[in-house]
């Protein structure tokens, strides 16, 4: 393949700017593999830095944000035989820094030596480019083959599903029969929809409070919905679990009440996974932790490999993430890609950028 | 309910002797319920114990065998309120002794009282009467609803199921994209390979001698049957695994290569689960599981409350085990089951005896 | 032994209200043993049932309180031959039902009948009669035997021990090395110290306000104390810990504050292990969570066995519960001993009743 | 530091032939510090890969040995700033790959791409160049900082240590108050009696032939030796653990009866440890796992960066490896190191080489 010398790329120049520019196109390290970006899909981390930097995120004006993509391999680094030329494949974010202890264990996402460069720290999309732009190179253990039955703008969303994945492994992996409640019926909250009927949990409820998004989490298999403006969802699940409480709470809405409903909502010996959260400090009763046995769970990004394990659930069609694929738009318009993600005009749930069309 | 007196059962009066003889029906205790008994099945445990007694067995001529039960409650004992009379319900056979280390810790499958009657073990079928009989006492804990969609004949299979799900949960319990390879398509095999596949395995190997059982294992759900006659399990599986091997080996044929076949098969930090077991001791080479970091685990009946699991998973229709029920025969011939059973008499899988049919 | 009919004990009559009466000697169930109590400790529980009943609690009049002691086997139920009489025992709290899902599954300090008698649950002290009467009858279970090397007073904090533990093995179980920060110099504070040394943990570090309750940390093994009057412990942990923070943090303070200093004192994957609460909800910045991947685990009471494996770490010297001990009275003077332990009169930690001495 | 371009370093030149030559000083990458080896153990895989090269093992006359070492820092690799020079450290063996499947989840004893240079495998001593030698470049993650307080020769057998801990962390870590049985009074045996008694294991049973190493055992904390000239292991086991067996049995003999005879040990629900291996393929009744419900795992090498735990537990002194070390050797003496150890020369244990000293 021919690999131009720069490429298109959406650079973030300040906050809440974005400009598309003519970048150099990066070439990949010994462990690397360049990736021509096929589709990139808005997320609200991306929102979230854009407002605020980061820590750890480079300066404006070199920085190219994305980090859910995929595409095809456009070239290899010299180390690689893993991948060949052509191959479709998906990324994750973090690739972490391979020497602290966190990552040394497996916990890559957690990296200690986060936004230290020197140390070897790569986040694409975080701490180092992403992929919002024609190319991304890539860490290898970053990087995971998809098969042709995927299509690119489903495949973007491997991450977010690896994260639930993550989630779910983090709480143990196990939920045969167990019923879940999901509060929060955004991205990830329809995909834990998915994830907990995929690993056959009993009764999935789902929580929310716009019959639009719950009616999306009934075709990922929601057993029951509860709309919060009509239904209380506490009373609902003690009524429905005969007087118990849901074994696995995922609250994923990050409204400021979260975390207070989901420990009312869980069984004693019951667990709570958070994946969304509110941005100020809220209240919660903390006694009930102890009352009735509960841990609470959080996950930072996609970790323990959970992407391979994604892909598998996308092949084998366990589970399908283009009812979340709502909105479309070339890299030109990546300014109205996150206007529509934002504002969620036209019921926008995930929207994507391909890079490579016009 | 009107309960008689006495009852019909199959009663071990000697080594491979049953014979049908009029029992006195048990009348439950203050945290049983007594079940009317619509449905057995014969299991290679009962072939075992009829050939030469377990440990703990009661004397011949009292002993009612039977473990794998299913049918409708017919009384209740003093303190039960959680069933009512008329619940359709399926058994597990151990409730352990509630009161040693293992079955405080809830490993009751490993109660270290196993035979103690006076400290409270019961296992029906093993240690206390089971269900090759019209009527049957089980404590609450061993008993488990079932949905009206569940036929009894199938019900009767729950055990099995729970035990396949009882080894998932020992070896992680998750295996969301893992290569698995199962080896003997025997009864629990063939559930191995649909609990796999329900679990959202990657691809599922299984090992066997004769097709026809191999084609019941594809109908479960198998991507991949090998015919030992035909081809070597440990190359297929290396070839077709990119030269890693199986994340997981179940090894339930027991037979005598059993387990070092399963150890030339794992990946490097790969897992066996051991669900059958060669007669006499049988030779392996450890070394492979330090070279490889290789564990191997093993089970003891349907632990955990797996059996709850898989009534879930049957109402959900992510496994059927319909496709093991081959034979059935009231009551007054449940020697022609054992032998249909034993002998494999038409393709025979799972036999079930109906003690309240005629 | 001879056993009176009748006995003394501190019988709980109305809020605050503690009398002592006498009531029938209980008599042991067919799996109990009755205990002669020569010990009985004083608990933060106690003070918070009598101040408003806990779920659960039998009414004022007949209620036991009290269930954190020690003594002799007197009797033995008809079953039991695990004890003889005259053996030195101590006891947990909870029994559990022996009979819900969780209790089955070896969760029994998270009892989904607790408070329910007819389905069989007793947690002594708290749905069924306690230790601070001459004597008490519980199911074997909850019994354990002690060496002579071990006093009684020390003895009747086996429970917080066995909670200690039963906090540390939730959360893994295994610290070697790792860096622990104990915030709240309670007695579960104080014992939490000794529990993460004995498990050979790296750095210790105790916050406190007095110096007087830290100090009595150091005598148990802490590395470092801190002061929150003198020194800010999220700055001291991150200075000392390189910057990276605690693998874990038990907060046992309960302060408003503790859930969120212990947001920020852990590391990126690091755990959370809340011995202690705020009577109302607090604020805290649950985003913490997710950005570190950080983990909140609670425990309710002594559960999986932990007060027999505390029972070994006291004979073996590995800890030593005696420093709590600072004050002991006769059963006469039960409400002076809840007014040491409540104001703390002359440096109060543990109080202990003992029932069988005037 | 100044650093000599050539050095002196044990060369594996053919089968059992290890030659003292000047070979170029290794320079360290950017990722590595460069070690001056001043303490480096034989260990029986060396004695074993020098009989018969090991997969992925260099040619002959170019390969320097040795795995277990311990120096101080000379060079820091370009983006090293973990370290500085003159750091006091030992090493363990794996680097990985840090690109494969296992060791992205920190498995990387375990890598998948083990002996694949390309591909980054590193493992000093048996892929890659190791400390018999008075220089060595070790990948920072396989090296730790020690203290003062630890000396040179029993920092080299921080690998041992950090093994043995890695099973322990393999079983579960939290070991208090169980009773262990360690079979095979070697160098890793003797540690897993320590470790097991500084983990707060209740009894902890050493098994062995010769009385000398079961006295070492004893200053290691062992309670009970049992002889098996002498006596039955699975006797006196069962015996003084009231009829149970043991909770953990830590097969380290590789003898062939060791598989059997831990089965024979372990309690209902118990788990083996294998740490030693029979060279050929032995005979054990695998049944024996069923009926028990037991586990046996095993472990390569020192994973999921026990090393670091096991520095801090010498420096703990909750154990001291001092009394394995009973021989010590310049390098130019390195044959005869050889010889003492696997001839036990002198009742050799640990035998050290000191390459830079003369």
């Amino acid at each position: 393949m021919d690999i131009p010398k720069t490429m298109k790329a959406a650079v973030l120049m300040g906050p809440n700017q974005v400009e598309i520019k003519e970048m150099e196109t990066p070439s990949p390290g010994p462990q690397d593999v360049l990736i021509r970006v096929e589709a990139c899909a808005v997320c609200g981390s991306d929102v979230s830095l854009m407002k605020k930097p980061w820590d750890g995120q480079p300066p404006y004006g070199s920085f190219i944000i994305g980090h859910e993509y995929a595409g095809t391999v456009a070239a290899l680094g010299e180390t690689v035989d893993e991948f060949k030329l052509g191959d479709r494949v998906a990324v994750e974010a973090s690739f972490g820094c391979a020497r602290c202890r966190n990552c040394r264990l497996g916990n890559y996402t957690a990296c200690l030596n986060y936004g230290n460069l020197k140390r070897g720290h790569r986040a694409n999309g975080f701490t180092t480019n992403g992929g919002f732009a024609q190319y991304a190179a890539n860490q290898i253990n970053t990087v995971h083959k998809i098969p042709d039955s995927i299509e690119f703008d489903e495949a973007s969303l491997v991450a977010n599903l690896g994260c639930v994945l993550y989630g779910f492994q983090t709480i143990g992996g196990y939920v045969v029969g167990d019923d879940v409640v999901v509060v929060g019926p955004g991205p990830l909250g329809i995909i834990s929809v998915g994830v907990a009927k995929a690993l056959c949990a009993g009764r999935v409820f789902l929580v929310g409070t716009r019959d639009s998004r719950l009616e999306v989490g009934k075709t990922m298999g929601a057993d029951r919905l509860i709309n919060i403006n009509r239904e209380d969802p506490v009373e609902v699940v003690r009524e429905e679990t005969g007087g118990k409480g849901a074994d696995l709470v995922v609250e994923s809405s990050g409204a400021s009440q979260g975390p207070q409903t989901a420990l009312e909502i869980a069984k004693r010996m019951g667990k709570i996974l958070l994946l969304g959260f509110p941005d100020e400090p809220v209240s919660a009763n903390f006694s009930i932790m102890g009352q009735r046995n509960i841990h609470i769970y959080s996950v930072r990004g996609e970790g323990w490999a959970n992407c391979a394990r994604g892909v598998s659930l996308l092949e084998q069609e366990k589970i399908s993430l283009k009812p979340l694929v709502t909105h479309s738009f070339p890299l030109a318009q990546v300014v109205e890609a996150f206007e529509t993600f934002t504002q969620r005009i036209g019921g926008a749930i995930k929207v994507i950028v391909h890079p490579n069309q016009s």
